[in-house]
């Protein structure tokens, strides 16, 4: 698949799981696409690993300055505290309804969802996510899948956890590629 | 108000948010109340102090080796980490539901209420909870109010954040007292 000239936000900020974000990132530019990592936050941002605080990552384009037209998927790192602070963060739920408004892919694990839940983005699609988050997200309308490893339906794919990721970012690159052709 | 007879258990695990904790305990202790931190956590459970750790505190039971049966009260702190924890954790979850069922008071504040959300207790009750957590506590049918610093709907005692102590601590000393009499 050719994913050369795709362009892939990564919208994220403190406390996203590491390997949610490196793991689909090296697998997204592998295949040639070019990736941003945007952030409400300047200069960098500090991932979380597991149980614990992990490496500090550059933010390529500050949210406020970036125009969620200028790429042609998302990907949404999970972690229990990055998605706690983008969901009542008006630009980044403006950014995100932005690709869901225009039939653009949108790839997001763990507790991603739960930014699509604020969002309104939710109900009647089916989706999955962190175990923790699934009554949420039942509650927001959405049709949820406890024991898949990805879900896809039309322009989303879910997935539950960090032990997803191969998965994920094989239907990632599938999707991403079939509706950037 | 008397309430020297009272139990209280504060259930909570790693990442409680700090003062959410230690502020209720004192003021129920000022008041006269046992108060027991309850964990899954044996020994020590760490706090979280608005965006990074706080201090250890001395887990006083162990959540397996403790009876809801021999509390009268119940005090849920918030944080992002702790409630996702507790969520997902069936002896938890049995616990919380044993002070629902009993018409036991519960106060609880911030993050909390997705614990409540995950037990099944929120349907038809008005409550509030921070800012990020009240689509979801919608979404379970919650009657969830905004702009209240507390909402006490008949044994449940809820706030937004740690701002809203005083006004938690003030209602939760009334309904505890008031419950237990």
């Amino acid at each position: 698949m050719d994913i050369s000239k795709l362009r892939v936000a990564a919208l994220a900020t403190n406390g996203f799981e590491e390997v949610e974000y490196t793991k689909p990132r090296k697998a997204l530019e592998e295949a040639g696409a070019t990736v941003h990592l945007v952030s409400p936050e300047k200069g960098g941002v500090q991932a979380w690993a597991t149980d614990d605080w992990g490496g500090i990552y550059d933010v390529d384009k500050l949210l406020s300055e970036t125009n969620a037209a200028d790429y042609d998927a998302l990907l949404l790192p999970g972690g229990v505290l990055n998605p706690d602070i983008l969901r009542v963060n008006d630009e980044a739920l403006s950014f995100v309804k932005h690709f869901a408004q225009n039939d653009k892919p949108i790839a997001f694990i763990c507790h991603a969802g739960q930014i699509l839940i604020s969002a309104g983005l939710i109900k009647g699609r089916k989706v999955t996510g962190y175990k923790s988050i699934r009554t949420d997200l039942r509650g927001a309308g959405g049709i949820v899948s406890n024991d898949e490893q990805v879900v896809v339906d039309n322009n989303f794919i879910s997935s539950r956890n960090p032990d997803d990721i191969p998965a994920f970012n094989e239907k990632m690159l599938e999707v991403f590629a079939k509706m950037a052709a």
